[in-house]
C-alpha cells in the first residue's frame, strides 16, 4: 500500500526546500502520494512569491505516514504558531519518518521533538538555533543528519540528498539510483559531505 | 527597475523544473518579480501531485522580460495546445531571455521557435525531439545550450545550473555565486558538463 506522504506549507516558506524532495517521492507512484497541509486549506504563499494551495488544514488532514516540513523566512514566524507546532508532535507519533530542510528544523526544535537529538539545519543561520533550542545537539557539520524517524538536513539544495537516502531507505538503492539519473541531479550520497559548513565559518 | 519572470504552469508540469529555477530568481528582491501564468488563471496540478496557483491566464499576463518554461509529462499534451504554442511565439518578440528545462524545450520546438537554432532537453527522452522537430540543431551532449535569447537545459535538475547562468548574465557573477551558497548548491558551473548523455546512452 502506498506510503502518505504531507508536505507543509506556510506562509514565506522556501520553494526548493518543499519541491526538491518532492521531485524525487512525487515520481514513486503506487509507492508515495504527497498531499499539502497548511494550517488552512487553500493557497499559501512562497517566500518566492508563487502560491501553492493546500490540499488540507491541519484539523482534516488525512493519517501520513511521512511528513515533510521546508523552512524558508517564514519560520521566524511559524514557530511562534502554538497550534502547528503542537500539531507537528501529534503527528510525530504516528509517522515512521519525519524529514525537514533548512530552517525547518526550527520548528521540531520549538515542538521539542529535536530535545536529545542530533540535528542539523541551514549553515547560514546557524546560531539562531543553536541558541534557541540548546538541548538539541546540532550537528555543525553535515548535509544531513538522521536520529531515529527524524531527519534533518542542511540549507535548501540538501533537501534533495536527504530525500534520496530517505527513498533509499524506505524503498531500495535501485529506486533511488533511478530518480537521481532521471532528474539528471548529481546526488550526493555521503551524509557528511558539506563544504558549506566551512564555507559559512561553521568549522 | 525589476524584471518580471513568468513561470509558466500547466496540468502535469514537473515541479524542480519549475522550482529549482524559481529558488534563484526568486530570491533577488527588486531585481526580479515572479508571475506564474497559464492558460487560465487557477490552481494548476502538477505531475508530483501538488497544485500551483497561476496569477494570470494568457491573455491577461502582464508584460514580461524572462520567460520560463518546465517540461514534464504533461508536455505532450501542452504542444497540441496551438493558444499555448502561439502564445510562447508572441512573448518570444519581447522577452529578454526565454528559458525552457527538460521536455519544456518541446514547447518553444512546437512554436518553431527553435529551428536553425541549437538547443538542449531532457537526456532519457531525447529520440521524441530529435525526430519531431528536425529543424532544430539539438545538441547531445549539454547541461545548457544558449542560442540568442534561448537557454534550453537539460533535464530537471539542470534548469538550475542554467538559472545561475543567467542570473550571472543579467545581475553579475557576485549575486550568482551568492545565491548558489546560500542555497548550499553545488553549482556546476560549465554548460558542457554532462555525464547524463553518457549514461542515457546519446554519445
Amino acid at each position: 500500500m502506498a506510503r502518505t506522504l504531507g508536505a507543509l506549507l506556510f506562509h514565506d516558506f522556501e520553494v526548493l526546500d518543499l519541491f526538491g524532495p518532492l521531485e524525487m517521492f512525487g515520481n514513486m507512484p503506487g509507492q508515495v502520494q504527497v498531499v499539502t497541509v497548511a494550517e488552512r486549506a487553500g493557497p499559501v504563499r512562497s517566500a518566492q512569491g508563487p502560491r501553492v494551495q493546500a490540499d488540507h488544514g491541519l484539523p482534516d488532514c488525512p493519517r501520513l505516514d511521512l511528513l515533510l516540513i521546508p523552512g524558508g523566512i517564514g519560520t521566524r514566524t511559524a514557530v511562534e504558531n502554538a497550534r502547528l507546532t503542537s500539531w507537528l508532535a501529534e503527528r510525530a507519533a504516528e509517522v515512521e519518518v519525519m524529514m525537514t530542510v533548512c530552517t525547518g528544523t526550527s520548528l521540531l526544535a520549538q515542538a521539542g521533538l529535536l530535545d536529545g537529538r542530533r540535528a542539523t539545519t541551514n549553515k547560514m543561520f546557524f546560531s539562531w538555533p543553536e541558541t534557541t533550542w540548546p538541548a538539541v545537539h546540532w550537528v555543525r557539520e553535515a548535509r544531513w543528519v538522521e536520529d531515529g524517524k527524524f531527519w534533518t538536513s542542511s540549507g535548501v539544495s540538501a533537501g534533495i540528498d536527504m530525500a534520496l537516502a530517505v527513498v533509499a531507505r524506505l524503498a531500495d538503492q535501485q529506486t533511488a539510483d533511478f530518480l537521481a539519473t532521471a532528474t539528471e541531479y548529481e546526488w550526493h550520497r555521503d551524509a557528511s559531505w558539506d563544504p558549506f559548513a566551512r564555507v559559512h565559518g561553521l568549522v
